[in-house]
């Protein structure tokens, strides 16, 4: 880039007392240098220096799969995380849910006028990170801003693009009575890390979100034990959600248990005070995975030796239900249904 | 899906009367009957109906381009399209700008709560009848709302991906001294469109948004002279910003003229009216192209032999400069700098 040029008509973006404002979505001058100053520097890759409107990618023969999360996190930080990492975690695990390598992302910003400079680079850069970390490019992106009141901060819409592996074929509608559920570790850690510091509550110490990519952990899962049928994470509408769709998917009924679902103790008390059950709470690093029975200790141990698995456990199994009840054994030996989460708990946990 | 047990539960969308709430951005029951209700019907595909987080396609070997964009324009509604149609248009616009294929949408909105179902319904079904007249499927998506006063009806960020056909390399960094720029047709329109509904401006007729999918015109383009060095949409910043950033990704001047130079006489009004310059103005169905001085003759015949292209001409060629300047030889015969944009002049125009 000609920066002496660039120079003489624009100073240098202001990063202690700058904010967005309306020309960074022009389109012109000043969006040119917010994608030079920001997000060239932060996502460091050929893609984007090429300043073209699209990033342009060898395949090879096979299957890939897509897709997109949009992200309203509100408070934008919190503990554990912020909006920009989870935006990529969040994005990623959709696409290694499939059993698939995440390869590359796009990232689409809307931003609000008036919204700190200093706050969207720290954003960036934990983007930029969490993207490195989990090796996956940041290849085409986009900004908009709009009015002060017409948006919150910041909207990030990720998309996510993978490679799925041989003989590997995961999907929501493939469980089947007897397959074992299992789930990677504990619920609720992000909905609560979220809820407490929006009512600023302390429970002792504080509750971080769970926000991970789940890739790594799925790459091990697939290739020590191919024949998984079903794998997603549990997010909004946390495992009780998770669970009904997929045995709304695959037309089956569920059994599981309470006394093995992994739960914090702050998690829990958090949830006692809150008025909120953390079967529905929201999670950001945790997958539940659907197998043959006769495969489920070995995923589990294979689970357990991962760092992002190490309190996987079995919680419960597939059944013959034409009416795709989960149900689930609670922790006095009685049975509850498990429903949909119906109405909303946690606006804007993700 | 099990019809009578949801329906047991929520009554169906009110698309009368009904506004988005919080509930439909939960993930839980209400966001799946927007899935249902809405998107699925309106998408209609087998990708959307496995109801899985990601979306699975076959490729070949080959090259592959993503592209992605957020669009909020303001009003949602305008002469000629909607905020529905334009972010089809404008992401299929940037992926067929390589010269490829577009084969898959994904889309994420991110609603305000209280916004009409019916008016997200129009904006639906206008993208989705979008996205059929293109032949791209709508393969993954996602749904967040957000607070009254947090958001602005709707925003929708959706992403590209399409597939390079073989032989053709088409970048901005392609420009060579010699080479020819050729205009796909009128600039200005459809920034004009919106600003006069803005502005509540009218000069004889309305002057309609030109959004439109340009693939089909490229793809002529590209199998008749697969030479072509440069294609982009100029979208924000107009075509006076589009030739800079080419410029300057190229390493080369530019010499264009004005005369030649296609603007609707409504549009021109409108421009002076506002103040503005057409060269400036947001276009969303045009696309310039840069090839070698001996293949423009014909490929100006191919893009005219195109109803996208009726209005082609040649406005120009690049230049051996290293100050990277884009001049214009104005109607009076004098000539004058083009200079990117600076500021903003039209919010939200996309």
């Amino acid at each position: 880039m000609d920066d002496t040029r660039k120079r003489s008509y624009l100073r240098p973006l202001d990063w202690r007392q700058g904010r967005v404002d309306m020309t960074h979505g022009s389109g012109g001058r000043a969006s040119a240098q917010l994608v030079e100053e920001l997000f060239l520097r932060a996502f460091d890759n050929d893609w984007l220096r090429s300043l073209n409107d699209q990033a342009c990618f060898l395949v090879s023969s096979g299957r890939m799969v897509a897709a997109t999360d949009s992200h309203v996190v509100s408070p934008l930080f919190f503990p554990g995380g912020d909006i920009g990492c989870l935006s990529v975690h969040g994005t990623i695990n959709d696409v290694a849910m499939a059993g698939a390598k995440p390869l590359y992302l796009t990232a689409g910003f809307i931003l609000e006028e008036g919204f700190p400079l200093s706050d969207l680079r720290r954003i960036v850069d934990s983007m930029a990170a969490a993207a490195r970390e989990a090796d996956v490019a940041v290849i085409a992106g986009d900004t908009k801003v709009v009015e002060q009141g017409k948006g919150d901060g910041v909207f990030i819409t990720t998309t996510g693009i993978g490679v799925v592996p041989e003989g590997v074929h995961i999907s929501g509608d493939r469980a089947r009575p007897g397959d074992r559920i299992l789930l990677s570790g504990t619920i609720g850690d992000h909905g609560v890390a979220i809820m407490s510091l929006r009512e600023d509550l302390r429970f002792g110490t504080t509750v971080a979100s769970d926000t991970a990519a789940l890739h790594g952990l799925v790459a091990t899962m697939v290739e020590m034990v191919p024949d998984i049928h079903c794998l997603r994470d549990p997010t909004r509408g946390g495992l009780a959600t998770t669970l009904n769709e997929i045995a709304q998917q695959s037309g089956v009924g569920m059994r599981i248990r309470e006394a093995p679902i992994p739960v914090l103790s702050q998690v829990k008390a958090a949830c006692e005070f809150l008025g909120l059950d953390p079967l529905y709470v929201a999670n950001e690093g945790k997958l539940v995975a659907i197998c043959p029975p006769e495969v489920a200790e070995r995923l589990l141990a294979v689970m357990r030796a991962h760092p992002l698995g190490a309190d996987a456990a079995i919680i419960g199994e597939v059944v013959d239900d034409n009416h795709h009840f989960v149900e689930m054994e609670t922790a006095f030996g009685g049975w509850r249904m498990v429903d949909w989460l119906t109405g909303e708990q946690l606006p804007r946990i993700c």
